[in-house]
């Protein structure tokens, strides 16, 4: 199963792809989306829709997984944060999707095994996952981290219903 | 010029679509985006961008113009409105269509005069304007009322050009 994670950001949200093979996970890819400067709100929510939609038809994922977020500094940030979700939501539904929500603490207790870990801690942790020797953007490596969440989260659902 | 106005909720967006032919602005439909119930978040922001898809290619409206929103109660209001309106722009954009955004002080200055007036008083006002002799639910007129702030706001630009 391969999965899309994504991490909703206004100024940058990152995408990881991340496949299971016997147990395994492999890494497929990932990267962030980025706008031209300068670039209206309107226009960034609808490029953030339209890169989705497109590393989804390149990708083809079976389900994606989005951190899901109920806290923000302020209502003007959570406005924003929401925006970005909508648009990834409404990109994963239109493209037949499933969608799977997961808080900040459960992505980082299962991939560090604590829910206070640092965004630095989480990037070293799905390098060693995923086997990875490549650079990574925060970013990407919360986005990776997301979908590996997705994979644990199914796997321990497969074996509660055994 | 039709003009589709759209009032984003996260229960309830209403539309409104607005013509202007020979200085006259003449009601074009107008309603609610309702949802099943039960219907989950995701779900129901994705149906908000469906069927403003669906509005726009029956419709073929010009212009969109949507409530800006800077306020909302609490953080996670601002979260769920911010979904709706990511939805919708992304709805606009994708048909096509240029978004403008309005201040509910913008609207309410626009339709009725002053901006403190109540939703009652856009309704009545909304009603005249469009010279409406059918019931209209508040987030219709709401709706309308800010399909008939652009075209004020557009008319009021091009007295200035002059």
């Amino acid at each position: 199963m391969l999965v899309l994670g994504v991490d909703p950001g206004s100024l940058v949200t990152g995408y990881g792809l991340v496949r299971k093979e016997d147990k395994r996970l492999i890494y497929g890819g990932g990267g962030k989306i980025s706008f031209p400067h300068p670039c209206p709100f309107s226009e960034r929510v609808h490029r953030i829709f339209g890169s989705l939609v497109e590393i989804i038809q390149a990708h083809h994922p079976d389900e994606m997984s989005i951190e899901d977020i109920f806290f923000a500094k302020n209502v003007k940030s959570a406005l924003k944060i929401g925006h970005v979700r909508g648009a990834a939501l409404v990109a994963a539904i239109q493209c037949g999707l499933k969608v799977f929500e997961y808080t900040p603490l459960q992505i980082k207790q299962s991939v560090v095994g604590y829910g206070r870990a640092s965004k630095d801690q989480v990037r070293a942790m799905v390098k060693l996952i995923l086997n990875l020797d490549i650079q990574l953007s925060l970013d990407t490596a919360d986005a990776l981290a997301i979908a590996i969440c997705h994979h644990n989260w199914v796997r321990l659902e497969d074996t509660l219903d055994v």
